[in-house]
């Protein structure tokens, strides 16, 4: 049984004194046994050049696997001191189409054809040069060709032998997909039911036919949705006239489901790009500065604003000015992200956006009256001026409420207009909220107090 | 071939209008070939009363799995209209273990055991007792009892014999476990592998054995991250003797991956509670409310600070408070938000946090000069006096790399002494970076215009 590796600081620098030492006795004893994921993990941890090293240590036969899990940044890198003869022998022809495609796909268009010419089995070859035709976030861009298929006329006799033959190109089996003289695709052979099936039973009477399909065409998150829905480990993609041409399975789709997740999370987070904290650092800028040039404008309103009212004969309003601009972008922030995860997990579709305004009026009215008495308890205990407690009070049950109504109709109006609601949330929202809060502020102020 | 079903406003005002007809064979004609996880989402979209006659109509054998797929709260309701004798027949007697577990572990301790004690099948009614026993985040509170197995000492041909029998009880066949006399998990045999080989060999000639196996305690987010690490469809459970006791597979996870990201993303944007925009005004009310305390009290704290200065004889300083606050907010939650997600994704965890810091530093920088240079033009060009506007800007610059700084402190200490730096990210960062970036503007403020 293969221990699970901890990859320790330790670990690593054992690896770079071997690397040096060029040990590679002590080097390949250490990795020999390393399931292909943990070798890239050390691999994006050590320097550049001992990671060259170490790679070439790798035995052929997984150091394919080694560069399907690795970053885009390292594989480009390491990759780039192979030949392409290397390259489509040591890697390409050890990859199911899918990772092999994706692997050519990073290559610029004359090498890719090179690679391609030197791949051996001419099948193989052709798979992958028909993947790179579909666009990558697509299903077809998704799928592998690696399938086990057979006829609906055969028996499982038959079935069993041609599966057998099929076995030998697929690693991954999960379905057998059944198919009529024209490749269509009819529907699914579980292993469980040819298990239990009698031997020499015509499979159009195993078959299973109400299975879910998706088209090439299909975007990616649609077919993790599809998938995640239905609990679906594999799932097989047909082109237009639903001729089977390939097989999507769970695995590869997981990270497109975590990806989504994300993306709203950095959105809101005020980053426009999908960036990691190993990127470049202008990489990292450029995904941080356009929100905060939004946030920039929001405060330079907001000081106009300000200037707007007679704030030299009520300084004291100034004092809370951060609490009513934080309140409106925390309530604001709040409301947003529980529609979008609402919208994201497909929650929300039917309900009208009149009841979702109704409820979010309710929350916020609680939360308003909570915060509003709490406020005048503690300003006024701090020796305020007990009308500018008052006005900070009132102005921050509206502001709540007020934050709360905007946060919940922007992401439903921009997802009724088809744009991605998780653009609202995050600075946007936070901005006008800050706005929209100072005005309500002042307002309320200048009656009160003047 | 099923369809793909587009759950419509018009599809549910039909079943509406037929359900509150009586109109029977028209409910059955819409519900007779949809997939269970979409009668499920119709049913979390109707009125509770034509949800509760809809689910009469469901047949006995999909509505044990339309229970499984829905929401909490409609399935509670749904299962207290049936007696323990109907939900032990009609529900868990047609689940796997896991799923008929997670069931009853709903109901309250008397219930379980007489649903329990109503099973017919005493081998299902013994594993789903036995997974009460764990605790629900865990691999043994995820796992199903269903699995393939086979002993060492067989060969193919007595394999294929045993799984034929086993099968019948799997509803998900996807590897095949040996053990050896004692249960002990040796490793697996793949349904590939089993298509392959020839008649009659050992199956010891054909096990492999370097799989990675979880332990019933294992948390279900480091299940969640070894499957996705090691793109496995279905990890084996064992205990602590490494016998072999369950199975999880793929889609049992996917969600788990999911409710992670979502979860650092909610407390992000200050919900401390795992809410759905469905939840109850109370639920949501009470999930909210602490962070905005959180906010209440920075915000108190920042008039205090004002307080300190003299605001009355420069209140110009109170124009640009709210851009201040606004962008030491933005940038902290944007830092704290890459290194909460690169800590989620294990891609941080042997950096330096040295190097982490000089890193943002570096992009806190070119950001931070390049909004100190676009506010001094602005302000500039709009009148207001040369050295507030030479104020805003320096003040700009120091907190933008200030805020960025500590946001990424603040999840790395967190991460570093175990608590979720998720924590970190939202109301509390966003609040103490307001009050900091309050403190050196007015610090800068007093140096240059008094």
């Amino acid at each position: 049984m293969q221990k699970k590796i901890e990859i320790t600081s330790e670990l690593l620098n054992n690896l770079i004194f071997s690397i040096e030492k060029k040990d590679n006795s002590s080097v390949l004893k250490i990795i020999t046994e390393m399931h292909a994921a943990d070798i890239a993990e050390i691999l994006e941890n050590l320097p550049t050049k001992e990671a060259q090293l170490l790679f070439e240590l790798v035995d052929q036969k997984r150091s394919a696997d080694v560069i399907v899990e690795l970053d885009d940044d390292l594989r480009e890198s390491l990759l780039s001191d192979l030949t392409s003869k290397e390259i489509a022998e040591k890697v390409i022809d050890n990859l199911e189409s899918d990772d092999a495609a994706d692997i050519i796909g990073e290559f610029p268009g004359k090498q890719q054809e090179e690679i391609l010419a030197l791949i051996e089995d001419a099948e193989h070859a052709n798979d992958i040069s028909d993947l790179l035709t579909y666009e990558e976030n697509s299903a077809g861009g998704l799928m592998a060709k690696e399938l086990i298929q057979v006829n609906e006329n055969w028996d499982t006799k038959k079935c069993l032998k041609e599966m057998h033959k099929q076995a030998k190109n697929v690693k991954k089996v999960y379905s057998i997909y059944v198919v009529d003289n024209n490749k269509k695709l009819l529907g699914t052979l579980s292993l469980r039911q040819l298990l239990l099936s009698q031997s020499e039973i015509p499979i159009k009477k195993i078959i299973k036919k109400d299975i879910a399909s998706v088209n090439t065409g299909e975007s990616s998150e649609a077919v993790a949705n599809i998938m995640n829905k239905y609990d679906l480990i594999a799932i097989p993609v047909v082109d237009r006239h639903n001729r089977l041409i390939g097989r999507i399975t769970l695995d590869d789709v997981i990270d497109i489901v975590k990806e989504e997740a994300e993306k709203d999370y950095q959105m809101a987070s005020g980053i426009s790009e999908d960036i990691e904290a190993n990127d470049k650092i202008w990489t990292l800028t450029r995904a941080r500065l356009p929100w905060l040039l939004i946030g920039m404008i929001g405060g330079v309103l907001g000081a106009k604003i300000i200037g707007v009212f007679d704030i030299k004969n009520n300084f004291e309003l100034a004092f809370f000015i951060p609490l009513i601009a934080a309140m409106a972008g925390n309530v604001g922030v709040q409301s947003a992200a529980i529609i979008v995860q609402g919208l994201a997990n497909n929650k929300l579709k039917l309900d009208g956006i009149i009841n979702k305004l109704m409820k979010e009026f309710g929350v916020a009215f609680v939360n308003g009256i909570i915060c509003a008495i709490i406020i005048l308890g503690i300003s006024f205990t701090l020796g305020y001026n007990l009308m500018l407690c008052i006005t900070v009070s009132i102005s921050l049950l509206s502001v709540i409420i007020f934050a709360a109504l905007f946060g919940t109709c922007v992401p439903l109006i921009l997802h009724k207009n088809k744009i991605d609601p998780a653009l609202a949330t995050g600075p946007f929202i936070t901005t006008v909220n800050d706005i929209l809060g100072l005005i309500i502020y002042f307002i309320i102020g200048e009656a009160l107090l003047i």
